[in-house]
């Protein structure tokens, strides 16, 4: 797959490593239901930044851990994610032909085939995750990482804030507003990456807060470069519409604060998210590479 | 709400105690976002025949436990019905605008946002689980319930059900395709059902294949009753609109092997249902029960 320049060789083999993941993960196309397992396959396999899997592996090494405990929280985030851009392309939501260079998943297995897909990949990314038990981690621990992957993904998360998505369009959202709709919609499933990477690998319980930050400010950085990108980027090199937002009447960080303001804030969160990070020392610095990428990125 | 002449005191007691455990769970319509909140309440509060519950309920009890511990599990795969309903109902799948008697959850709120309740009401039913463990259910237990849970849901349970119903619109099925399509549409929460109130329950292994073969009759059961009742009832008692499956070319077990046969075959399995729980005596009462009422309900 297309993997983005400005990122670093172990980070690219993370990408290899959760793509294999996935592909072992998902059901054969060979077995029945055969349209539902195509359709699931195509909606995660098909590329994508691997954002949220590089997230988990870069906070497990964090703490020494870089085995195969780390596979099945990664697959996990992915596979939420993924669920969720089916959804949200399809017509009664955003309404989106084009996602990553290729059809939607609607477009090429139809509306209800979709909807299923997405039900059916999000139920599996909490079976996995309950799997994790078998390679080591402590059960009570596997417990907790099934909580918050939960709580990312509901109504105080990432399904919440496409519920609060939903309610913006037309509307003139603050910036507090816009980005308490991100820290929900995007956010929620970024901070639950690195975290469900820092718990299987064990780290200690006040290293967390200190993530948390992290990631809050990662996904903040995320977003703003996606909205930045929406008004400057092409799509053939975004991989979806370019203007679409603006098109859409979205709110977004330029159409709120301006493009200069944009960039100046990006940088900000970067600072915060190294920052949040820097006492972790040389053991984080897969976490700094993509707090850095996220804020560089091209597509 | 309205139950059901043919529930005994027990269990219409235990229906208020889901009913209950359910208005806890469910986020409050009082905090934001508002909306989304609105329709998962709506999707679960809205009365149904709470036979998940029931079944997680009655298996704990088969096995000593009557208390909190079960609240979980018999409202996670409550919330996993609601949600599964939600997204049938849709214009993309069955396109249905009547369900327990009411506007379906996408009339109400519209075809976004019955999505998006769907979705999180997925996450939530994962998450509660994950609180079992705060209530003394072993951590390993706990893993091992949201394993089955997430099992029955996925590609492999109940959205592969769909998937093979969807299908099978307008095709001729045999007996054999039309109750393995049922086994995993309907059949496979079911099972999860009585198996996590076990679980929860702290049943032993070798309890746990009795149970399975109980709640796959059941299922069974369920399901030829449903179609039964969909050929004889009447829309204000059955709470949905009869001769719905007919008239959409549903393949239904009167369909396929005739209303004689299929009165029959509900007998058979009402049958193997109880002879797999009679091992358990007097404290598989409220199982008995179930099987009974799955097999004669009105509606």
């Amino acid at each position: 797959m297309k993997t983005d320049s400005k990122l670093g060789a172990a980070l690219k083999s993370l990408i290899v490593r959760a793509d294999e993941a996935l592909a072992r993960s998902l059901p054969s196309e060979d077995t029945a239901p055969f349209e539902l397992h195509r359709a699931m396959r195509y909606a995660v396999l098909g590329g994508g930044k691997r954002l949220r899997p590089l997230l988990v592996y870069a906070a497990g090494h964090a703490f020494g851990e870089s085995g195969s405990r780390l596979d099945a929280p990664a697959c996990a985030v992915e596979l939420i994610h993924a669920y969720s851009l089916v959804h949200d392309d399809l017509p009664a939501m955003d309404d989106d032909s084009l996602r990553r260079g290729r059809p939607t998943c609607h477009i090429v297995f139809g509306e209800a085939m979709a909807i299923l897909a997405g039900d059916a990949l999000q139920a599996l990314a909490f079976e996995l995750l309950a799997h994790d038990i078998e390679l080591g981690v402590a059960p009570a621990r596997c417990v907790e990482m099934l909580r918050v992957l939960g709580r990312a993904c509901g109504a105080e998360g990432m399904a919440g804030g496409q519920a609060l998505d939903l309610a913006a369009v037309g509307r003139k959202l603050t910036l507090a507003e816009l980005e308490h709709m991100h820290a929900c919609k995007t956010g929620a499933l970024i901070r639950a990456s690195v975290r469900l990477g820092a718990l299987a690998a064990g780290a200690p319980d006040d290293a967390l807060a200190a993530l948390d930050r992290y990631a809050h400010a990662v996904g903040l950085a995320f977003q703003v470069r996606d909205d930045i990108l929406d008004v400057e980027g092409e799509a053939a090199v975004i991989g979806k519409t370019a203007g679409k937002d603006a098109a859409a009447d979205k709110p977004t960080f330029p159409s709120i604060i301006g493009m200069e303001a944009s960039r100046e804030h990006l940088a900000r969160l970067t600072s915060d998210a190294l920052e949040a990070i820097a006492p972790l020392g040389e053991q984080a610095a897969l976490l700094e590479e993509l707090a850095r990428y996220a804020a560089a990125r091209l597509h």
